[in-house]
């Protein structure tokens, strides 16, 4: 616990005037982490917004087999926003070891799969899940129109897919030179109404953390969010990656990162989180075999609050949610 | 807490020595009952079988609407096994509040119906549920073909389904003369085979409490049940119901649910366990309302186990069930 009980828990706090809205955009579990915490805080209401483009795994296979949208993300931020999050997270978040086509899925994965089945829609689904894991705060997928993630590499290729993106072959790839989606149907992809509601009414808008061209951009590509965010008055947040991706973001600065954003965005940034934590050298080390390193930050300026904001597991780097919500907190 | 601690958690107990096969059987909130106090004794190994034949409520409309099992009783008897049994019921029992299809339905039932249909049949899905709530035992249906239950009423007019048996309409009505099942295809009911083996297993077989034409009795009308009964070495133990129903136990004594058992059974039991605790006068008069009355016992013989059985919360009467864990820990 890094700040006094009594500024989470409904004493003191910079929220404490008038509830705050917090909008989070992203996706994967960078935005798990970070809901989990901000949930924690009192006169604060939550909206996550959560980008439709996972297609690796279990959720992929469902969207393969029964052509629905991507439930693991949006699963993950309704765990992250319930009461009873190790609980129920245990529940609906453990695979099955099945010799048959249950094997490798997750009971969350299957339940709100099935439910926005049954009941007619994805929204709906994700509203009935809501209800009985009683989150504090809403979910919204940023579409309901089902679209695959491409990427335009520098060679002028293409992948086809988060999972191709996310996960690359080989030891070397050309990098990114922009993303797009392409819809499932004819109609173009439209932002889910909701979401342009929750972004007006925000007064902080926290972008990421998370993958940049497989969690975070796929939200603003969304045609329609771009103009939601140039309306808002909410103050822009962007927590930027603590180490780089191979495939995504190799030897991206700070700098990058909060181009590659603005550009996306189609306006500036008012805070730029970064870490100024360093971790072990054996750390570095494990993650220079995934070809990823510490993002170093080159930029200067008032926007730019940088942390310790290192949390880590084993071998594992990941944001400490508790530190960013302090930063989020006292903005 | 009845008896000590000891005896329920791997002290000393009879079922010290060797592993005792305990196999249930009905269906409905009493057999959940039993399951979940039994499930706390050590040295015992569960086996939950569970008619099939349930039609009311948000079962009833899985089954009308997908053509589907009855999820209802065996999702029952898997949370009653499982180790975080209230957690757990919160999440998979509580109905939602829609205003679409769902509105009624529980979670639970509904990720059932999934994943047996995802799975490709009911028992697949039956066993991932029991995976992922971690069970101590097994949970069966008696049968896993499709069956509506027919009540022949003493006028020779018919009932059909278990609601329309269940909730008596009017004031008055016929006696059930005989109970049957129809089957939803052609082909003839059969007895899933694993209950012949586990009743083949079983060191102690405890039939009911529940419903007794309802409950109890589809169990016993699935061809191939009488038969594995009758080749079974297991100790055939009966717990009486407390109170009679309207329209299907009225004015019933011990002696008249025993000769219905036996009937259905082909066999004598071995261990009738019977209530003798009266409840006070107002909850007497509350059940009276509902045409219900206590059960008299109007038997004596060796086989008769009377004990205070009662537990009775608000205005409800229900077995207590680590009495009755104690008793049969005791036989």
């Amino acid at each position: 616990m890094i700040f006094p009980a009594l500024a989470r828990r409904g004493g003191t706090s910079n929220f404490m005037a008038n509830k705050q809205n917090i909008v989070t955009i992203g996706g994967g579990s960078g935005q798990y982490v970070l809901l989990s915490a901000l949930c924690d805080l009192r006169h604060i209401s939550i909206t996550a917004i959560v980008s439709m483009v996972d297609s690796g795994g279990s959720t992929g296979r469902l969207r393969d087999e029964l052509g629905v949208l991507p439930p693991g993300d949006i699963l993950k931020c309704v765990l992250a926003l319930s009461p009873d999050r190790e609980s129920v997270r245990k529940l609906l978040q453990t695979r099955f070891k099945s010799k048959n086509r249950l094997n490798g899925h997750s009971a969350g994965n299957l339940l709100l799969t099935f439910l926005s089945q049954y009941a007619g829609s994805f929204p709906e689904g994700v509203e009935a899940l809501a209800e009985i894991l009683n989150i504090k705060g809403k979910v919204l997928p940023v579409t309901i129109d089902k679209a695959t993630l491409v990427a335009e590499l520098t060679d002028g290729s293409h992948l086809y897919g988060e999972t191709a993106i996310d996960l690359p072959r080989g030891n070397q790839r050309e990098k990114i030179k922009k993303a797009f989606l392409v819809p499932h149907h004819s109609d173009a992809i439209k932002i889910y109404p909701p979401v342009i509601k929750a972004i007006k009414r925000a007064d902080f808008l926290v972008i990421g953390p998370g993958d940049l061209y497989t969690s975070i951009i796929p939200n603003l590509l969304v045609p329609g969010v771009k103009e939601a965010l140039g309306k808002t008055k909410a103050k822009l947040v962007y927590v930027v990656n603590l180490m780089t991706k191979f495939g995504e973001t190799d030897n991206f600065k700070v700098s990058d990162f909060v181009r590659v954003i603005e550009k996306a965005i189609g306006k500036k940034l008012d805070f730029i989180i970064v870490n100024n934590k360093k971790p072990a050298i054996s750390i570095i080390n494990k993650y220079k075999k995934e070809k990823a390193s510490l993002v170093k930050c080159d930029l200067v300026n008032s926007k730019i609050i940088k942390a310790d904001l290192m949390a880590i597991e084993g071998n594992i780097i990941r944001h400490n949610a508790e530190k960013l919500t302090e930063i989020i907190n006292n903005l």
